[in-house]
């Protein structure tokens, strides 16, 4: 049971592992937020830059209160309208200390038992352009 | 000691599940490979279609082989030349069914014990345009 145990840990480590390398090593810059509270549980370092703000200052931060005219519930509700079933909703935002328009491409799921949004954070039509790069 | 085994398994299914979205959700094409053996450990779809085959077909063949001029050996002795320190290793390499050029980035990282390969394919150049896109 100790080696099943410890096989389990090593997983989870590998897991862990691949997680963080791939938040850093994507090119797109996302955020992770709890929908129900609306707060950053994870952010990687190109969205921070984007965000203008140390990584360390967002985490546990609303993401609604760096974009004009945005509260937790209105973040909410534009995360939760699919263009097409299946496809992220996408809608633009302004960010408050830039005024930086950014298109916003979301998707919720849920994760043990929490809703999550996964966000990513791009110039308007960004996402459009590399969609299309590799077709 | 039960609860707290059944929190580590809650926390550890959450990782995956935030992994798994992530493969999914990043406009990135995406590989992982066993350094050692330069088996493909994970593909997202993305990379799939840039292959052209499917996803299933790809889990455990050597990456190296899709490629005009490569092997195991080759591949990973690229992936070790980085342009500079903490930067991925950038090389062009064509997909020997369609004779289409594509640019790999790529990291080594160690994963419980052993050493894997992330892997971006991308269009000749478009990894520079993602770079530059929000700065």
């Amino acid at each position: 049971a100790q080696i099943a145990l410890e096989r389990d840990h090593e997983a989870q480590r590998e897991i862990d592992t691949r997680y963080r390398l791939l938040m850093d090593f994507t090119n797109d810059s996302i955020a992770l937020i709890s929908v129900g509270s609306g707060l950053i549980v994870d952010i990687n370092q190109s969205a921070a830059l984007v965000l203008g703000r140390a990584r360390s200052d967002l985490l546990g931060k609303s993401l609604a209160d760096f974009f004009v005219g945005h509260s937790r519930d209105s973040l909410v509700s534009a995360l939760e309208k699919p263009q097409q079933a299946g496809a992220p909703a996408n809608f633009e935002v302004e960010v408050k200390a830039s005024q930086r328009k950014l298109q916003l491409a979301g998707k919720m799921f849920r994760a043990s038992g929490e809703q999550l949004a996964i966000i990513r954070l791009a110039e308007p039509g960004a996402g459009v352009v590399a969609d299309e790069r590799l077709s």
